[in-house]
């Protein structure tokens, strides 16, 4: 997320020599991306990471990578069906089902690669998916890989959604984010949920941005809409944002995670999650029942953080979970606001395309439930003092 | 991968159906897979693991993991482009690529991902994919999710593949598994490469059970075939299997792996590897340099186990790095083969359809740099005596 540097072009084989024209198109349009690498001491106030809860970090999660990794070595050695299964996943998918409110879980090595696998394996040759237009990228890609016709609808939008499904004969799943994790705006899952039944459709929900923020004690969207064990619902999350650690599950009946053990691609012919992933998500998972109040305060910095901004006349949108989108006039001034914040200590996301569906560019703040009053003052005096003009307006969202 | 037991069909939602189904016709086909959980201290000698080189419990390894959780925490806390990009991240690409002899490394979630991101980003719109018919359901899943024309050519068949090449006009790559999982023998990497060069055509080679076994000190198959550091050549690795961690990783020229992090979904719209994973990794690397006698001492191995079980007159595939596949006479007593292992006290792999590209059942052995000749025997033993009829011939490959 670093500005464009003019860096001299490199040489290019045959092979790749079409990635020139597009490393020049990027570059003229602002939208080169390059990684800096963070300290693990970095001064910078974090408003840009997932991690809700404040847990990656904290020395029960820690503890619980250490003992995982200690215990059961580095890695999990195999495919979840050959060697890849420890008893810590176990106990991971047990605690995690049960909290969510869903029969079973599966674990996976990442919220990828079970929104590909939940996708894929529910939306059999010749069915339907019905797929909100703000959708993740790795639901998308769950609809590519899969063998069934794509509807896209648009964006939280149950009319569209039961139009699409009045119009197909035969299984359907609907599929969407809980959370969209651009503006951070919540679907409409109830009704979704509602129609998806009236047709004989399933849901498939991703909880990423949910889990752990939503709901009673952070038990995420789908059981803040009552269809936590709802027969039809399937829900998938990762253990990567307020759990602190890497991973991702899909949450649903148990015949439909039998049916994913058994034909699921990516979790078939892909290595089981790290013990020290799973070690680490299920002391989160554990710390959080402990404290519940975590979850709500999460909702409630990021309520404080959208207040404030908009009292500084940016245009934020209003959070239903834990992300603070706030509008930038151009990609460029998106990302030269982001560096202006860094060069004051603040840390933020800045996302622009191809990152986000609508083309708008947009600072992403993160409402970690671990930040005090006086840091999130702090954050919105540098997020306001470094906005670029057409930023600020007299009215916001 | 235990025997089907009849269980009574579980209540399925009008949405899911016809899972009912398909698991009535798995139960029928014998092809039930069931999840196993391992204990930590299993007493099973393990052929069945990828843990090629021993490394997933070695202290060095474990102490990677366990100082990467305490100094970074559980995750990595958001996408690598965010805040999931950490000095340790860069280190661990940095002497991987070095390693290997290529000029940059991406590191990714899993093997998986690393896999679905080279194909996608390298076989645009109008492209044209040449992907060898034995290759892993990750290379396969990229050629399907890439915009590009896929022509699967016969198993390492570097004509089929010119034949292909000679077909288009554009940008074309060939896509290879270095070592093919299932049954251990090796691609034809010199020719393949040669192919590629003489059509400018790029070569991606998923090395995933090539590094730590194959090429000088365990620098893999591309460094093996002269391949490390060709402009058109890039490599994809597990982090999982020889170096007894998670995650993956892109190796190519420095213009390709920009290219990835600008435009590789399962890169941008991933969370960063988790840092126990990434140090674990980092140790084991760092642990075969040191030793690189581990890498030929997994060869010998599978080459002492392909003997041992040719003596025994099991139709055994002759191994090119540490896999060693056991032809079984059909899928239900791959199974009960494999049943008797255990019962005996050795864990082996059986592959059965789907996850095999030829419809035949086998024992998947793994040849650990780290097992004893009296281990190996005595698992040749096991093998022999609960093989059933139809396995043992009087002439074996």
């Amino acid at each position: 997320m670093a500005p464009a540097h003019s860096t001299p072009a490199p040489a290019l084989a045959p092979a790749f020599g079409w990635l020139g024209e597009q490393r020049r198109a990027r570059e003229a349009a602002g939208l080169v991306r390059t990684l800096r690498p963070r300290p693990a001491d970095s001064p910078l106030l974090d408003l840009a990471s997932n991690d809700y809860l404040g847990l990656a970090r904290h020395p029960e999660t820690v503890a619980g990578a250490v003992e995982a990794a200690r215990r059961w070595g580095g890695g999990a050695t195999g495919s979840r069906l050959v060697t890849g299964t420890t008893e810590l996943h176990a106990e991971l998918e047990r605690e995690l089902a049960e909290f969510c409110g869903f029969e079973a879980a599966l674990v996976l090595s990442s919220g990828y690669a079970a929104n590909l696998a939940a996708v894929t394996a529910l939306a059999p040759n010749g069915s339907l998916i019905v797929s909100d237009a703000a959708n993740h990228a790795s639901l998308i890609d769950g609809c590519r890989l899969s063998r069934a016709a794509t509807r896209v609808v648009p964006h939280a939008d149950p009319a569209a959604v039961r139009a699409a499904l009045g119009a197909h004969d035969g299984p359907a799943v609907v599929v969407s984010d809980s959370v969209f994790s651009v503006d951070g705006d919540r679907a409409p899952l109830t009704e979704l949920g509602a129609v998806a039944r009236e047709f004989g459709a399933g849901l498939i929900v991703d909880d990423a941005h949910g889990l752990g923020v939503l709901g009673a004690g952070g038990r995420g969207a789908p059981h803040a809409a009552g269809l936590a064990g709802d027969p039809g619902t399937v829900a998938t999350v990762t253990l990567s944002k307020s759990f602190g650690s890497q991973g991702g599950a899909v949450l649903g009946p148990a015949p439909v995670i039998e049916h994913l053990v058994n034909t699921a691609r990516t979790f078939i012919f892909d290595t089981g999650l790290a013990p020290a992933a799973a070690g680490a998500a299920l002391a989160a998972l554990r710390l959080l029942r402990r404290e519940p109040r975590r979850a709500a305060r999460a909702r409630e910095v990021a309520a404080t953080l959208h207040q404030l901004l908009t009292d500084e006349g940016l245009s934020a949108v209003r959070p239903d979970a834990a992300v603070v989108s706030v509008r930038a006039p151009s990609p460029d001034e998106a990302v030269r606001w982001a560096a202006a914040c860094r060069a004051a200590g603040l840390a933020v996301g800045c996302f622009r395309p191809p990152s986000v569906p609508d083309g708008v560019s947009r600072l992403r703040l993160t409402a970690r439930a671990d930040l005090t009053d006086e840091q999130l003052a702090e954050a919105v005096r540098v997020i306001g003092r470094t906005a670029p003009r057409g930023a600020v307006s007299a009215g916001s969202r």
